[in-house]
């Protein structure tokens, strides 16, 4: 399987540009013909020195040592996430060229983040970060979370924040080289989540804000509690007075529209359908198995039996008795019932039918399957 | 109001020792007679520095611009996190010196992090990190999670996914210091919660492994499916074919124990009472107040109106007719009923009487608080 491993880009690769301290790169790329020849003259530095052995740690830059590491291998893809600096910009050239060099099939790709420097921590919150984490999105939309691992080990400290979070909440996994050891760590997806209710009430606010630039009055206008405004206020970014969505309501927003996991709801009949009858057989667990097909679209394709219509499907586990009338909403299932075959008969189908627009009143509310005896 | 700000600490402090880099400075520090020799001299390097301008950025150490950018008081306290290392530990020490010369009335404490180092990823894994977290959690059960702040500036890189994820799970918020910038970058504890179904499942290991060291094989047989056992990983650390719980592991644990917020569950009776009958007023919103209730120990003591025996507390919201009879389960909260004052009348508390230990089946499955109409 391909993977693609997303890294962020530092200057470690410039270490070896004699008599150049990190502050003075800067000047020292402005000294060269072009941007092309500084990344030329920083990868003859170290394009020699084999990707291996002691030299990782103290020779190469942080990216390849963690790239490395990792175990990266022809045909996989890297995606090199440079600052808007020039010397950052010539550090990840140089990493490409080095990479192409010894991986001579590797996809690589330099992505250069607009805003993303550290002079001007404004410009970094109200554009360079939103973009950083924008490019991430991307990819893992491109290529599914399960094929992407996230490489923090270069570049700017103030990234990895963001980059765990997105790891965490998109369900991606992070890998990064520690400090001066030559193991990587891991921080598999955690089992977190947001705490979606929060959007529903205020999408409206989240739309406005996304299409429009709004001023701080007309954001203060919409929250009226005070204890809501401090939930809501890391989704925004306040800047002379102007709203706009942070690095994280973007990543909130994405993961509305475009869930990594469903989260399933049973309606009022469904509840009783489940506890009161499903649950009682030996051979049935109707909450483990909505819990997985809410996790995973594949399996959740692999289980519709029926399509009912209107946006309805049946939902067969396996060889069991069981059978789920189900509808996607978003990042909700809706489990409108849960029925069994060996009751309502082969023709089950036909027999139990719900109109979601007209009767979805007698169905409501859904509430979310998490629940204690 | 007195702040806690937890820092992280690094060897910046040191960086004024002449021609001593900072992959040498543990042996520097080694040939000093002693530590607090050395962490004299290092002090001395900036002693005379004041806490303002430039210099913040330039020549003091990390933890000292972000403390005075964090705006630090006298009566203000400062827990500095250091690592095992001789030469991490001067470092601090040298802050500390810094510290109380300009502050006299700030506390300042130094706890030293067993196995909380850079050249074993091994032992930062299975210890450093897990006694980090561990120093984190206890400041925030002692001074509250509203009084602290995370300031991960100074010290390791791989100890920022950490103390992020500690911030956002427990509510603290993280203010940290912009590499070359004057500014700092707020992280506000963000909506988001362990998807903590997962535990009751399991519960029983959690504890085992807690208590116990077991193996891994035995962590096999415990946890069925694949899938889970995917899930559960970032909860354990497995080292030698044994298992422990991991930094994850214990915050969540912690978490479990001594939440932060709690979660409203409805017991069937009270998703009847709430949706059919409550929610119609125009002055009552059920679920805003429970939310409200169940976010902070401080509103729910205030809204305890009667105390019903057995565990069973009436709520009143404040000059409505709506009241809620509940009870506090670990991280849940557990609404028995809802009623209106209107209706029952004045003497609701002894016409409505749960047993809660005889009545609970005809309560249950208690919902949690999270649904769509």
């Amino acid at each position: 399987m391909v993977k693609t491993v997303i890294c962020s880009v530092g200057i470690s690769a410039a270490r070896k540009i004699p008599e150049v301290r990190p502050r003075d790169l800067s000047n020292w790329v402005k000294q060269q013909p072009s941007v092309k020849d500084a990344a030329e003259k920083i990868f003859l530095t170290f394009r020699d020195i084999r990707p291996e052995g002691e030299s990782l740690k103290s020779e190469l830059s942080a990216e390849i040592h963690s790239l490395v590491r990792i175990g990266i291998t022809d045909g996989d893809r890297v995606i090199l996430l440079a600052s808007s600096t020039e010397d950052g910009y010539c550090c990840a050239i140089a990493v490409e060229k080095y990479l192409h060099h010894y991986w001579t099939n590797l996809e690589v790709q330099i992505k250069q983040v607009q805003g993303l420097q550290v002079l001007d921590a404004e410009l970094f919150r109200t554009r360079g970060v939103i973009e950083f984490v924008g490019h991430i999105l991307k990819e893992i939309d491109k290529y599914g979370a399960s094929n992407i691992i996230l490489n923090p080990t270069g570049g700017y400290k103030a990234l990895v924040p963001y980059t765990v979070l997105v790891g965490m909440l998109k369900g991606v996994k992070c890998d990064y080289i520690f400090e001066q050891s030559t193991k990587f760590l891991e921080l598999p997806p955690l089992p977190v989540e947001f705490i979606r209710s929060s959007f529903e009430t205020h999408k409206g606010l989240f739309e406005k804000v996304e299409n429009d630039i709004i001023t701080q009055a007309e954001w203060e206008r919409n929250i009226y509690y005070d204890d809501e405004r401090e939930r809501l206020k890391s989704f925004f970014e306040f800047s002379d007075g102007q709203v706009i969505l942070s690095a994280i309501g973007s990543l909130f927003l994405s993961e509305i529209r475009k869930p990594s996991v469903r989260v399933p709801f049973l309606s009022q009949k469904a509840i009783k359908d489940c506890f009161e009858n499903i649950r009682q057989l030996d051979d049935c667990d109707p909450f483990r198995f909505l819990s997985r097909v809410a996790a995973s679209e594949e399996t959740f394709k692999k289980k519709i039996h029926l399509d009912a219509g209107n946006g309805l499907l049946w939902l067969k586990p396996g060889r069991t008795t069981d059978r789920y009338l189900v509808s996607v909403e978003g990042w909700r299932l809706l489990v409108w019932r849960a029925i069994r075959e060996d009751q309502e008969g082969a023709k089950y189908a036909s027999k139990i039918t719900v109109n979601p627009e007209t009767e979805r009143r007698s169905y409501s509310p859904f509430m979310r399957m998490d629940f204690v005896d």
